[in-house]
């Protein structure tokens, strides 16, 4: 099965029909925005070994690969569309991995309504690669960024921190766990918050997701805005699974604060706008947790139950 | 020099301070589209050994894979705006090598007016792989597909066929050239036709960029369109240096044809449009060639001087 074959079997189911992308047959897609909506557009890249273990699951990695974009269009409150996903495998790609891997993301097409623009194989020397560059819509003026942070709004949560460095930790054998499987789908398949896009274009001042690890990316959203963020750890919001491994030993606080791949939005939101939020939220079934306040100043401080500040040996996931 | 430092210092300067790219601080980018534009998305990866030889220059490496994706911008008829790169180097990135490659991506932002507007870098297994999305705008509805090419079209080129091919024969050290500068020069630096694309949105009823091969991009566009095409071999445009490794037997024409990329433009243009877009190319120092005409039935065909069909094993680069 020769690049062109793999394409239209495997590839062009994956544009849904959409007459943007001309069944992958053009130079490039064409999209009409409306003209009451911004484009917003971002990337990410995934390699075996480093975002996904070799052999991982072609299923595992296709969700994986689409959701940490779409999780990037959730924090800036941006309605996914469509997206551009360029492979490159590692050799002569098998293709019963393609047909799993592509069904896989045939599944997040139709279950967060986006369809494959078109994008490109190759065949690297090294490890598999996928890069995905996503597009969305979000209302004019409305896209949120991460430099508008204040003295006295709320951070807030969209979601349970530190599931996904526990679901590592499991995959890579460093934990044992009697039932790994609520972090290990985390790990495979976050749950990206597009459901709260509108809301959150509509009522966050600053948002960042969670992918590199809590207090980083926290962290950035500080910087940007210029203000710090004082963090108190009995609200930050663990599911009782992973409570129960703080407690018990099992895992250090401090790895699933610093740890990524939560994919759960964190933003700053005024007090006013806090019950209409939560409510937009409880209609998407997202229940959203205060963990702390933003002030004048600079930096993050998590305060434990002691009121003493946490300190941490690094805080979060860098590549090199 | 880590992650957050090498994009700070060399890949921030590249968003030229547009305020679409947010300085790369946040998760996204941010478009207005103009009301009167489509909006019009390709990618292409390089990578390490397949596009570039192992070890080549940054700037070539940085030229030509900007290049490659502007060259697709120009077949549909759009203006280049910005481009989303994803960088995955194959250890820790030297920063030398960042440096030439960043200042050779600034120099051709201003010679084509484009930015970065976002991306990532990654540490892959491999080798380097730059994945590029890039993103014009063309007059509502007038973008170029390949399916437009009718009976009676002419089928009209950018400039002249196979020096990328003469040059990568001559990197491998196949031939041996007294001066393989102006077939280098093609392969390091290719020129994308982006000037005359406001004219090839206006005049062009489809075109392609030559990227895998004449023959096998000017099949795609048939294919596309549902019609045949025949190509007189003397109407074929070779540079005089190109056609003098021809007449001297160091190249063999079948590899011109089916070499990949020229980066030229080919396209379907109604005789009545000829002497308007020639014109405008003039006017951007472009000269256009008329190679072959486009006819009922399937298929291309090259004609030879003695009027029989030229035969080819191959027409074009596949990955595998």
């Amino acid at each position: 099965m020769n690049e062109f074959e793999l394409v239209k079997e495997y590839f062009r189911p994956l544009t849904m029909g959409r007459e943007e992308a001309g069944g992958l047959l053009d130079d490039a897609a064409v999209f009409s925005v409306p003209e009451d909506m911004d484009l917003v557009v971002s990337s990410d890249t995934l390699n075996s070994g480093t975002h996904f273990l070799d052999g991982e699951l072609p299923q595992n990695v296709a969700h994986k690969a689409l959701r940490v974009n779409l999780s990037d269009m959730a924090a800036m409150g941006a309605t996914p569309v469509a997206y551009q996903m360029n492979l490159a495998f590692a050799k002569q790609p098998d293709e019963a991995w393609v047909k799993a891997f592509s069904e896989a993301l045939m599944e997040d097409n139709e279950r967060y309504n986006v369809f494959c623009s078109g994008g490109d194989t190759t065949v690297s020397e090294g490890s598999l690669l996928i890069s995905i560059t996503i597009f969305g819509y979000v209302p004019k003026g409305h896209a949120v960024k991460r430099n508008g942070a204040e003295d006295g709004d709320l951070l807030v949560l969209t979601g349970p921190i530190g599931r996904a460095a526990v679901g590592v930790k499991s995959l890579l054998g460093i934990i044992e766990l009697d039932d790994p499987s609520p972090f290990l789908a985390v790990c495979h398949k976050p749950e990206p918050r597009v459901a709260l896009s509108p809301a959150i274009a509509k009522h966050a001042k600053a948002a960042v997701d969670i992918s590199d690890g809590f207090i980083a990316d926290v962290s950035h959203l500080c910087e940007a805005s210029g203000c710090a963020v004082d963090i108190e750890l009995k609200d930050i919001p663990f599911t009782e699974e992973t409570a129960a491994l703080i407690e018990n030993g099992v895992v250090r606080l401090e790895k699933l604060l610093t740890g990524g791949d939560d994919y759960e939005v964190a933003m700053a939101v005024a007090p006013n706008d806090l019950d209409a939020i939560t409510a937009e939220a409880k209609a998407c079934g997202i229940t959203l947790s205060v963990a702390g306040r933003f002030k004048t100043g600079e930096g993050l401080r998590v305060l434990g139950d002691d009121g003493e500040e946490l300190e941490f040996e690094s805080s979060g996931w860098t590549h090199f």
